[in-house]
């Protein structure tokens, strides 16, 4: 049985097509899955760029990772618990030659070829901060302060088809990552939710900033999401995309100890250490600067393409 | 039953361990699964600023792709008959509060919770151009003289664990797409070829231009492979990284009108187009640069330096 779609506002439908005429997005087939023409990645880059610089010049050490996630990752951070329905895991076929047959002609036939699938050590990565935390275990103690990493603009899988151009199944997600003592965590989160609200409002974007939660599944999850908004863990960053709804096109997160104590990750005196993390959805940025400044990067007023554009 | 994992030569493990040691890798716990560190990053940065010059400065338009794929384009190109071991399907959860409930619990306890996973609409990527044809023929006709597409380096999946550094699960595969008339495609492919040896040569490797053939499945697959080799369809340039053992480091492949009649792409008079691919392995070449090298960029002979590093 597929997943419902969720359908599209007519101001989403109306960006939707015009974004496809353009050929700023290439459709699929599948609805929150996109390739991307010259002009769109044209300002992403220019977005990764200036992300990326501006976490340098702060002191960030670079680490990527792929778009799988180790399973037993996943299953440690309790994502299965809170996010069983966005969560993507990874199967493949083990079998005999006759099954590779007999999965190869339903394959042919588009038909129903799962059961010769078998779950394989991998998942697919829901958020962009999770590997960091097992690699910078794997380092030791921490130095004194802590560590700042970006880990970039990774890739990001949430099941989630729905037909409004700004909810992908699979995003860019540019996070950057704070590890260290509480005070000096909260603090950086507290920075980067300011400095994140100036950016976008630097691109002529009416961006805003607001508590938020996760979209926690089910009735326990309503449980969680107040109480995370009590806790004010969770900040997005709000811009209008189509239509008067705004998006969030970042989020600024703190955990506690929580990927601290699940990975083992020690200050220099041996406690744990507590993390923040924010991430920049790409995509959404970029579908946010479209929709204000028009379609075409070129026509765009002179101070937001130095800004964004300018490196080339 | 978890898939065999290849073990590695003495020479493979030797690299492995000391690229581990020097941060350029990050372990994942899975075999073929890594994060890479900051010089490995500047490394493939550099090279995949090289290949995207090289590919504009003749005419190629810029195309990307997410790292999955509709299941129904992989369905269509035969795929799964040809290398079903390789595949990566993606699945996800859409059951009830207390099935979440129950497989959250396994999942903490690292049990078996696929029962609870039913297939999506999506897999991983096979390989980079495969989302390009369906693309292309949207477009309708081509213009004369076809298309030049670069893919860019996009991440893609094979289920293959081992402990070799140069086999990954997952990595980034920088294909250009040549999309014609048969004699324009033949040709773009020969002269390719010939471009990545000079490449990569002029980067201080041993590459050389060999006949080769796809990892086939089964025993039809050693018929497919020997028809693969005498129509000569695909090129393999070699490069040693760990023992004498040379590795494909890119490959240059024919494909004749099988993706143009699958995804129905027409030439400018309405005839099936003939497609060709080059996939550049990014992680491979960055392997063959540090094993040939030494492991420090900043110690590499001048020429490579600014070859590969000039425009950071």
């Amino acid at each position: 049985m597929p997943t419902e779609v969720r359908p599209a506002s007519p101001d989403q439908a109306e960006l939707l097509r015009r974004l496809l005429a353009a050929g700023l997005l290439i459709e699929s087939g599948v609805p929150g899955v996109y390739g991307h023409g010259e002009p769109f990645e044209r300002v992403r880059d220019g977005l990764d760029r200036l992300l990326t610089r501006e976490a340098r010049s702060r002191g960030a050490i670079k680490l990527r990772f792929p778009p799988v996630l180790p399973k037993r990752h996943l299953e440690s951070t309790g994502y299965l618990g809170n996010f069983p329905h966005l969560a993507g895991s990874i199967f493949s076929f083990d079998g005999s030659e006759s099954e590779a047959a007999e999965q190869a002609e339903r394959a042919a036939d588009h038909a129903d070829w799962s059961e010769f699938q078998s779950q394989t050590e991998v998942t697919l990565m829901p958020a962009a901060c999770y590997p960091v935390y097992p690699a910078v275990a794997q380092r030791g103690r921490l130095p004194e302060g802590g560590l700042f990493v970006d880990a970039g603009a990774a890739w990001v899988f949430r099941h989630e088809p729905s037909m409004d151009p700004a909810r992908r199944q699979i995003f860019h997600q540019h996070e950057l990552v704070r590890i260290g003592e509480p005070d000096v965590v909260l603090e950086w989160r507290t920075e980067w939710a300011q400095r994140g609200v100036e950016l976008l409002r630097g691109f002529g974007l009416d961006a805003n900033l607001d508590k938020a939660n996760d979209p926690f599944f089910g009735r326990r999850g309503r449980l969680l999401a107040a109480n995370q908004r009590a806790a004010d863990l969770k900040l997005e960053l709000l811009v209008p995309i189509a239509g008067p709804e705004p998006t969030a096109c970042a989020s600024f997160n703190h955990h506690m100890d929580h990927f601290g104590s699940t990975f083992g990750i020690e200050l220099a005196d041996g406690s744990v250490a507590h993390t923040a993390c924010l991430g920049f959805g790409h995509e959404r940025i970029v579908l946010a600067l479209l929709a204000t400044h028009g379609l075409d990067p070129d026509a765009w007023p002179q101070e937001i393409r130095s800004r964004l554009l300018e490196d080339e």
